[in-house]
């Protein structure tokens, strides 16, 4: 592979933006990396750990001259940086984010822009439960998808440039409409998070089954809850007041379908339950055939020996 | 080890059954066992892949001399086989079972049992997303729960074999009582699976969102939720219509959260959701602490290289 980009400027140091640095690195793509983030405790751990080839103590001073500015911060950070860092772009710089929420990203950042750059927002549809500059590792984004979300009037090379530093970290690239975007991923992993929230807070709240016991049986099914539940709340917080409206969309069918199996299971409908059951089972073989899971059995937690 | 049992009967062999077998043959805790399943293609295949010392072709012939039976067939197809078995039972056997539901188990099989053989009811804490004869391996076990739920006037004597087996094939052993049982697995297991299930069958459902994208892009979150929705839908089936009241209890708690979460997002309460989000973390901890998951980023899916 050779350079995609000769500075690239990561703002906000957690899972994702650590994630792509040694990506980036691995693929050889870019020439200098700098990195910004807010707390000084962060950015003394990036350096501690060789995050970034020079970590900046303002985000104006690490976009300076970056042909690529990656937004690597919470949706609900990103109107504050754009409006930080936007006098201090470079002419004909792009400027991405990575952002699980798309509409609510282009309204906060689009108009700090300056005229002089190009603006194609981004989403890599990936992460592990893990948070912070520490987290991050090389083969992340690997067979992952990257989905681009450009603007009107997007330059075609400037496109065509982030999508292959996209492919040379290892992902597969879409691109999108922003509000479809949002509905797909309120149904793919917004509405899933708050519901696997939920879950656990009420195995949390229970009084008489005692938290020991939720932890002990959990093996049961309820840890694979736990998982996405221990994600970052405030990246999580922020998602769900920034696409709304498609998160409850999808939590009213949720209900709706909860509903009829809870009534299923009150009047002993057991046709209805054992057909709802075999119907699912269906997405999981494409989920699989698709790559985007593992078919070893419990995720491969356990090592299968006979 | 040691033996344990002289002869063992796996009634039913499934995945639980055949990671039993493949468990007892490492540990060398059985001496003689024989299998029998309802279908002559899953004997065929037990048969062939050695599942079993020997596979019967009838219940009362896998039973005959047997000193430990234990029932691995869906919860609501135990009374059938209990009265199936029950003239051929041994002196001084002991019944078992493997069901995810306790009181029902009891309700359907203690009354057919005669009075010359000891009934204690079991739950191993364990399972993948994959079902059949196929399925099982030796170490699915170690490590988990399997809880013994004792009826009155248990013999002591039969109690402490069968955790001595249990505790052979590498689960740690507890005791409970069955109403109890109900409700705690209610919690962190069978509410779970019936989330997962409504979640997944409602991604089906999306008719703007195509099947091939809620596949595609279902490393988000989503594909967390279609491991245990690929579970065996007749014992699905069966664990909800016999632990009906707990179940509907802890979803009807589940509701009361979500609701309160959802009108949270719509009234824009981010301290509310950041709270909740941080709150749920915790728990996670605690079940890698106790050994229960694995700390490794995505359950180990993704080799994480720097």
């Amino acid at each position: 592979m050779s350079v995609v980009y000769n500075r690239v400027a990561l703002i906000g140091l957690g899972l994702i933006a650590s994630s792509m640095f040694w990506a980036m690195k691995r693929g050889g793509l870019a020439g200098e990396v700098t990195g910004y983030a807010r707390s000084a405790a962060t950015r003394d751990t990036a350096r501690r750990i060789g995050l970034c080839d020079r970590v900046c103590d303002t985000a104006a001073e690490a976009v300076k001259d970056a042909d690529l500015v990656v937004l690597c911060v919470p949706v609900g950070a990103m109107e504050q940086v754009a409006a930080e860092i936007a006098p201090h772009l470079a002419k004909g710089a792009t400027v991405s984010d990575v952002g699980s929420v798309k509409r609510a990203v282009i309204e906060a950042v689009g108009p700090h822009l300056p005229p002089h750059v190009h603006f194609i927002p981004a989403h890599p549809l990936a992460g592990t439960e893990h948070s912070g500059p520490e987290s991050g590792f090389a083969t992340l984004f690997d067979n992952r998808w990257c989905i681009l979300v450009p603007v009107e009037g997007t330059d075609p090379e400037a496109l065509d440039r982030l999508t292959r530093l996209w492919q040379g970290i290892g992902a597969n690239v879409d691109t999108m409409e922003a509000d479809h975007h949002d509905l797909v991923l309120a149904v793919t992993s917004h509405a899933p998070h708050l519901i696997a929230y939920t879950m656990v807070g009420v195995a949390d709240d229970l009084r008489r089954v005692t938290d020991s016991e939720v932890i002990k049986y959990s093996a049961a099914g309820f840890r694979d809850f736990t998982r996405i539940a221990a994600s970052d709340p405030t990246m999580w917080r922020d998602v769900f007041l920034t696409n709304k409206e498609a998160t409850l969309e999808i939590l009213g069918r949720f209900t709706e379908e909860l509903f009829a199996l809870q009534r299923a299971i009150r009047t002993g409908d057991g046709d209805h339950l054992h057909a709802y059951f075999t119907r699912t089972r269906a997405i999981r073989r494409g989920i699989i055939e698709a790559g985007q899971d593992t078919d070893a059995p419990d995720f491969g937690r356990t090592k299968a020996v006979r």
